[in-house]
């Protein structure tokens, strides 16, 4: 059975801005769906979900059917309805992956699973971010450059307002000097969250093929291990496992 | 400055059921507010608030002036007020100390914070706990007995539905064979966060000095480091540093 | 190709003692080696080296044509050698996988990678284990249930001075109603190293198919993601990477 | 009782560098002691120790009356004997507090407590290190500016291999692009082990005040909380609590 992933775009700066709309031709989420599709092949399906469509795409059914959700969001936050949340951070909690990426640091089911602002510091200067591998031995990591270059980029910088994560990958700089905890893997009930900050709708990041990489294997480790409902707390008699 | 302790109370128990009331005549928040102040003298100035009264005694002055907040509740978690919830989990983000209590394992400000269902499985049958230091050298275990002896206590069991613990400081079994990890640090933007399980509203477990001991150190332990506001996300020119 | 694992047994209590090598003819070694082989089948080849062939049977041949490395030894650890033990080590921080098995909390290898004292309390009285999961969706507590019952095991009881594992996965209570952190996961270098309790000679445990189920799992956890030498300090010129 | 600090330099590099010596008249652990008692005052009484002494100053007398031991190593990391390493891991397991500076990531007490290779990618070009704090409630990080600059330091980058830090304070970046975990806590044993990296005998960085302010921090976090032998491992009949 392939593991079953759907990548959600906001879809709003594609829609409103010719330039984004330029760079990303299928959407940032038709061109992270196709870059997993690419690097996973028969190990995955894979489909995209927008915000405009009815529950944003993310209807119960679809939510069951996936294995591994990615979220890319950012002018649009606020119109996810809370519905639509409850249900991803269910799911997250009864084993679905979930890969956040980039200003996904302030959507809604990312902030509710962690539980902190996750807010950050930030700059839209174009400069160049390197992409540090602080645990090689991590699956994320696995064939990913030392450090990625990426040419242009929005800084993203500390403090970044997290829990401390379970597991850091990834660590940036930028040429401005700042720093960035840019792979982060957090456990959240049974399911796995990566939140990976490359990625802004100004630059071609997602058609790098080193970031394409880190999705992909981002992808793979959040496979879910088990999935069940949220958990109740069950009245358990004296000996019940005997 | 003597640390200022707010100690919740649902107050609900002691209300309506004679023996709780028995048991804690002045209320378990009552108790737990002396054992604070009996242990940590000057170093401490304790108030408590509770469910019935106007925004539940956590206005946002009273809320301000708490450096660390006690809270046990568990009858009535659906009446607390979600602008309170807000309230208080903006506070510990920005620093406030919180000691979640017993059935405070489903208050809404420490589910919110965590993130998880923090569900467990659970039996009252007035069994032996005891709980087991496995961090010897934390401050919270300072001068607790190896292991404290609880004669009757509810059961609580994992599975604990929590993040891994920033720090994990007692572990406890219980006489018909369960385990739970019921002494767990988390660190949350600014804030502490201890939560510790012996204390049910059916024995007199907040009477016991070796468990009032643990309130105490945690109260101190979780002091404010700093304390902000919740952190938004600063755009900064580069070389804003220099 | 196959997963390369090596079941090493210090072989000492079945040589002098006649009801262990009744409990096991093959020795621990063999029922362990046998377990993991019935368990994963084409996905390992499984090899079993011991305290008394040369160089211990783990030569520098072996080493390298190991990924994952079981290890119990009990009455004579001061009897390993310490370029054998030199070898391990490095091995694990190249990657090669260690699953260090009960009274190996006091193995050469294991001691030094974690760097603690490794102590903990014990008691050989026949007693009820019970080993329950505290990370449901962790892979190495796939299949396994909650909780496992072993009706005559050694205690091992808290404190266990170990480095806070990177992962806990398991925590055992005993009749006598001590806890242990039972299964523990340490991350070292390039390498992973599970730690699991449950294991006397004194007792059939590895007979047990639950005990022999998380064994297996662990193997296949600590499967190398790189293998390498123990790295140097390398000098890099500005700009190494562009 | 103040906190009794001992300041251990190699003092090497001071004995056959004119420019170094120049630097730190004192040596570098004189600086480095000036500044803890300048900065902590009352709270400690600060001593120093040097590899030229007898036992290197450190004594079995030194390292019981010794709270917390800061280390700077470099040139002569293989003329440290074993039996006072012994003595210094033996006491941190205990309690005793540590604080290791710099090129201390290859002192032996160091790497023996993590276990790891300790390794590091280095280059020495006098070029612009900024410290950023990713954990600012932490008492590590009380009154440190965010981020520390230093004109000119030696890089230190990853990937460093040590354990993940059970608490990660400062992350560094480079003028050349790299980044550095540079302040970790670990725990081990009872003792609290602070890895802080600025500080070459090159640079005049134990002069500056943003530099000394962690230093003293450090001391004060790895206080003892409690202090004793390494523990063996207790044989302990059922009930022996009762």
């Amino acid at each position: 059975m392939p593991l079953r992933v759907t990548v959600w775009g906001e879809n709003v700066h594609e829609q409103e801005e010719a330039d984004v709309r330029a760079r990303y031709p299928d959407g940032m989420h038709g061109a992270i769906a196709g870059a997993i599709a690419a690097l996973l092949g028969d190990e995955v399906s894979v489909r995209t979900a927008t915000l405009q469509e009815p529950e944003h795409g993310l209807t119960d059914e679809v939510v069951r059917a996936t294995d591994v959700l990615t979220w890319w969001g950012h002018a649009a936050h606020h119109e996810v309805d809370d519905a639509v949340v409850d249900r991803v951070c269910d799911a997250v909690l009864g084993g679905m992956g979930l890969v956040a990426l980039h200003s996904a640091h302030y959507a809604k089911p990312f902030k509710r699973l962690l539980g902190t602002s996750c807010s950050l510091r930030w700059r839209n200067d174009g400069e160049r971010e390197l992409v540090w591998t602080v645990d090689p031995a991590h699956p994320i990591a696995a064939g990913v450059p030392h450090p990625i270059v990426i040419e242009a980029q929005e800084m993203y910088g500390e403090h970044f307002d997290i829990p401390s994560p379970d597991e850091l990958v990834f660590v940036s700089s930028f040429a401005g000097g700042e720093v960035f905890r840019s792979g982060c893997c957090f456990r959240r009930g049974a399911g796995r969250i990566f939140y990976f900050s490359p990625g802004d709708q100004d630059y071609p990041v997602y058609h790098e093929p080193s970031v394409q990489r880190v999705v992909a294997n981002a992808v793979r480790w959040a496979a879910p291990q088990v999935r069940h409902d949220v958990p109740d707390s069950p009245e358990s008699p004296r000996g019940w496992f005997e």
